[in-house]
């Protein structure tokens, strides 16, 4: 048989097959997705999950005149391979290449860029309201958000609105049931509810089939639509449907592996003005069976065998642990010692390693599943009782729950403990995951303590500070440390309370004085140790809290160094450097200070940083050793004496 | 009739008087409110709607061990009036009195602070969860929350997981219909539709009558209702019902002020465990004619007339206008002129002058309810679309909206025109509302501009330099300013286009330069003025422009002035005086400056700002024109020549 997709440059050639080939198509589409991504890691499961939903789209629907938007959009593979970027797939999430989300700046097809989740319906809702005011009535605005992006409640306020508008827009539930974790929450329980109710699918597929298929007059159905009432609506397809009681026309649910019947009912529902909502079925991973039966796993696998799904592991052995695992096993130590130790995740429990605890205490997890905000002030109410709790975000997700930590947890004094993972660059998954803005946003809340470890030993000494902290109804505590593996083998030590606000002096030295926050210290580390060699003795402080302050500490440095050199990995605007400048100028205002430091600073250029390798992300934003060593080397040299 | 009001001093208090008293206890309770707040301003609608509420809960549940969190918390008047603040009430809102709020600070019954809307729904859970780990299976957590602030997109959040944990929680949808503006989206729609169904409501009555009052066996319907199957339950209630669907047991609607009913139902409720919905309905100013007719006006109507309700009017005149009615009669400008421009509030058209366009153009000004996330990203739709979109966001809410703000505008670059009011201290409402930490927040976020107007004729040459920006595609653009009035009674100027990231030169001088942005600025010119005839003759630069830093004219004043002093109604931490002190950092690198200022600060101290009048804020935090001259004359005597 002819291969298709080899013949597909654009969504043009798509349309110009025939229904009938579609599924040969769908095929193809998904081997060259598990091909591809078997070499170059990525988001196999939930992209494997929408290749019919996909083809059916585009072929039905006129992109990208019409406006298509992927919630979260790492389900959006074969958007890209079928919109021009076929070619360009095996460059997927790599340095200079294209992205794994959707980006407006890559393509006129992707038409709202994502990464986070929940937005789409809003994004969506704007650019029907604009068509609508702009007179464009035909203009079809599509919105594909999964069962767990659909409970965030950011999305729910965009539902909310919809019905108000009265606009042209499809939200297309993709419902797989999982989100990374599997999905929690009332949402997802009345989900399986209506997809498994015999009556209502039964009375359903009838109508449908009769109105639609058999009729053959696809007009009859939008006329006959149009016309119901909402009350005939409601009986004829159950009263009891959740989006219909918000204003939703419901539809589904409908198979979403079969790419002939998705093409049919999306033509129908193109001729339907208004709000729609067509519930579709599938699997995340589907056609990979390693992939379906273990879909968190699957979520994104790195390498694996494209044949057997077999994950290849390329790392074992003696390598340090991630800082995720030394979180998982630090919190269960404390969940055994304490059982008012809890722990709370907005769906990151794999990602972030809560899972560890979980497998012992699992009534003292949760998962409260893609909901920031509720995930900080829950928190807030459990720590409000005495339960020690351990609040898992990821730095750029925390950015969701920023009125919280500010409202309800620092302004109340509440001792939430905030464990930021995803800290600094991630990588591959590029500006919209980076943890680059944590620093800077935290640092301004007043009666937050803030501080990052430079190494496993002192995550595991931080979270015990944190617990011992909670324990006697402290200030709110955040630890924020980076995605991956930390520097130490030998990573489980005795763990020791720390004193709050105080560093730790690694290196004495002369003229240069490093000042780290975090784990990039230990680059530093390996940097002095070379530059010793050349005979720069520089000294070198990790300072472990940015806040507070450890202004004595920097009171003695300033006699003994005359310039500063501080490294952070966040934005240069507002964090480390900023914090340590406002220091200098504070002590010399008022005074003469013959003693005041220069400044130097290593940390985020302030622009967004893309997506890629770290090592190549390291060397364009300066965190890599040659330049380390380089600011270092210069300093020493042009440092007065 | 003997007052039964004044021998009420606790909660204890109120539970030894008969039902039969409670009816006229709420009078009295609702005249008590009158009487105070025409005296000292503050929310009155709200809290006339809950005072049979507030008494039946008191009077029925075991506060403070039972938990009851009031959302946003400015409808708890008889609740503080209750819990024994009363001899304190007349100090409500007041510098150093009660707060307008509930706080965790003042009293064991505020089982949880707020301020902003939506939180009260996880804090309950968390409390809950807590209770039924600790084996507390007895403790009742009610939340009363509004029909405005169920739809915002945390509450949702918290209601989607509630089911999922099978704790003790009550749930009270206080429904008015209105939140200050009228109640906007899909969500209220149908929450009338539910009022409203005769049938739904003869059921209810009926059936709730038959288990309830005739058995007098209050065990039987705990008994009925335990056993009943979803089915039934769905059949008997009324199928459709959006919170069943969700997993809550409903209750109601209910006429919310009937007292006798209200505590009835609440102990009927009280034995029924699990988690249930009682559906309130209230009337927002209950009591008052005036406020029950124009319930926007009296939402916070500051003094009135006790007795007729009529509004006080201390102001008249000529004095200057608010920004906000600058703000709404400017964007009426733009829209007249161009047909592409749109304007945007969560929920606050008429705090923010809004209304004023809405009144020519409804079709192009959009409240989307409380729901600042969606608002941002329903913005950044529209804008990417070319539509010119002013978002309206209050400092303190545009926290809800941070992580769209970076994830949706400013990583597309798409050019959204934000006016943040409530920029800086707004007084009265305290540290939830003050606009502290917007620079911040704000300012380390790449490919944003952010600007502050010194005056009224500054915000609208900035809302016209935004405009002119946005149709050339443009960066997003921030333009924040303070609540209330300018200084420029002829505000109504002919805006020009401003150079973006050019302040302006206010005075020339020497030695002291002073670097303001905003409306501080203005104290700043007084203080000038009069400290020109003691010889001191510093300089003022307005730098307007937070972002991008105009370099060049700093570079050209470090050789001018030895001294610099920042100005800026925001944080110390991470604004103005930061960026100040990283620019001098910058600057002073790699070389020696022999010129390089010093750099001295008047901005928020690193605190949360309680509640007050401005003028007593303003000496609190060092705003005032005593301060501003102090250390401008003693940067003056000590700066180096």
């Amino acid at each position: 048989m002819e291969n298709l997709l080899s013949h597909i440059q654009s969504v043009e050639d798509l349309r110009k097959l025939s229904i009938d080939q579609l599924p040969q198509l769908c095929d193809e589409l998904r081997q060259f997705i598990i091909e591809q991504t078997a070499k170059h890691p990525g988001h196999l499961g939930s992209s494997l999950g929408v290749v019919e939903l996909t083809v059916a789209l585009h072929y039905v629907f006129d992109t990208p005149n019409d406006k298509l938007i992927w919630d979260v959009g790492h389900q959006a593979y074969s958007h890209k391979i079928l919109t021009g970027r076929k070619d360009l797939f095996s460059t997927n999430r790599c340095y200079g290449g294209i992205s794994g989300f959707p980006r407006r700046e890559e393509s006129e097809f992707d038409a709202f860029g994502a990464g986070h989740s929940s937005t789409s319906i809003s994004a969506a809702l704007g650019m029907a309201v604009a068509a609508k005011m702009s007179g464009n009535e035909k203009r079809n605005h599509i919105a594909v958000i999964g069962d767990g992006a659909i409970g965030g409640g950011m999305a729910f306020e965009a539902m909310n609105q919809a019905p108000y508008r009265n606009v042209n827009m499809l939200v297309i539930l993709n419902d797989n049931k999982i989100s990374i974790d599997k999905s929690t929450g009332a949402m997802s329980k009345y989900l399986v509810s209506i997809t498994t109710s015999p009556s209502y699918n039964r009375l359903k597929s009838r109508l449908w089939n009769f109105f639609t298929f058999r009729t053959n007059h696809p007009n009859r159905i939008t006329n006959f639509f149009s016309k119901m009432g909402n009350s005939v609506k409601g009986w004829l397809f159950g009263g009891s449907n959740w989006f219909q009681s918000l204003g939703y026309r419901y539809f589904g649910p409908a198979d979403g592996h079969d790419v002939v019947y998705l093409v049919k009912t999306l033509q129908d529902l193109k001729k339907l003005p208004g709000l729609k909502l067509f519930h579709v079925l599938t699997i995340k991973g589907k056609g990979l069976e390693a992939a379906e039966q273990n879909q968190t796993r699957y979520h994104a696998p790195g390498k694996f065998d494209p044949t057997t799904g077999k994950i290849i592991q390329t790392e074992v052995g003696t390598q340090p642990p991630k800082y995720q695992d030394v979180f998982g096993n630090t919190i269960l130590e404390l969940a055994r010692q304490d059982e008012k130790v809890v722990g709370i995740t907005p769906a990151m429990a794999t990602g972030c390693s809560l899972t560890i605890m979980d497998a012992e205490f699992p009534n003292r997890v949760f998962d409260v599943g893609i909901a920031e905000q509720h995930a900080v002030t829950f928190s807030a109410g459990l720590a409000s009782e005495g339960y020690v709790t351990f609040c898992n975000i990821y730095s750029s997700f925390l950015q969701r729950g920023y009125d919280q930590v500010i409202h309800d947890v620092a302004l109340q004094k509440i001792p939430v403990i905030f464990c930021i993972d995803r800290a600094g660059l991630v990588g591959e998954d590029g500006a919209t995951h980076h943890g680059a803005f944590d620093l800077a946003f935290l640092r301004c809340i007043p009666d937050l303590i803030i501080a990052s470890p430079l190494n496993e030993h002192e995550l595991r000494n931080l979270m015990v500070t944190a617990y011992h902290n909670a324990k006697r109804q402290g200030l709110p505590f955040v630890i924020r440390y980076p995605r991956g593996r930390g520097v130490l083998t030998d990573w489980h030590n005795d763990p020791e309370i720390l004193p709050i606000g105080k560093g730790q002096l690694l290196r004495n030295g002369e003229k240069v004085l490093l000042l780290t926050l975090g784990p990039l210290g230990n680059s530093v580390t390996n940097v002095l140790d070379l530059l010793e060699k050349e005979g720069i003795r520089a000294g070198h402080y990790d300072i472990r809290f940015l806040k507070p302050l450890e202004e004595d500490a920097l009171e003695k440095f300033a006699s003994q160094y005359s310039v500063w050199i501080t490294v952070e990995d966040g934005t240069e605007v507002g964090g480390l450097f900023s914090e340590i400048a406002e220091f200098i100028e504070r002590r010399n205002s008022g005074r003469n200070c013959p003693d005041s430091p220069k400044l130097l600073h290593i940390a985020l250029p302030d622009r967004f940083i893309p997506h890629g390798d770290l090592a190549n992300l390291y060397r364009e934003v300066g965190f890599d050793e040659q330049h380390i060593a380089d600011t270092i080397r210069n300093a020493w040299d042009n440092a007065p004496n």
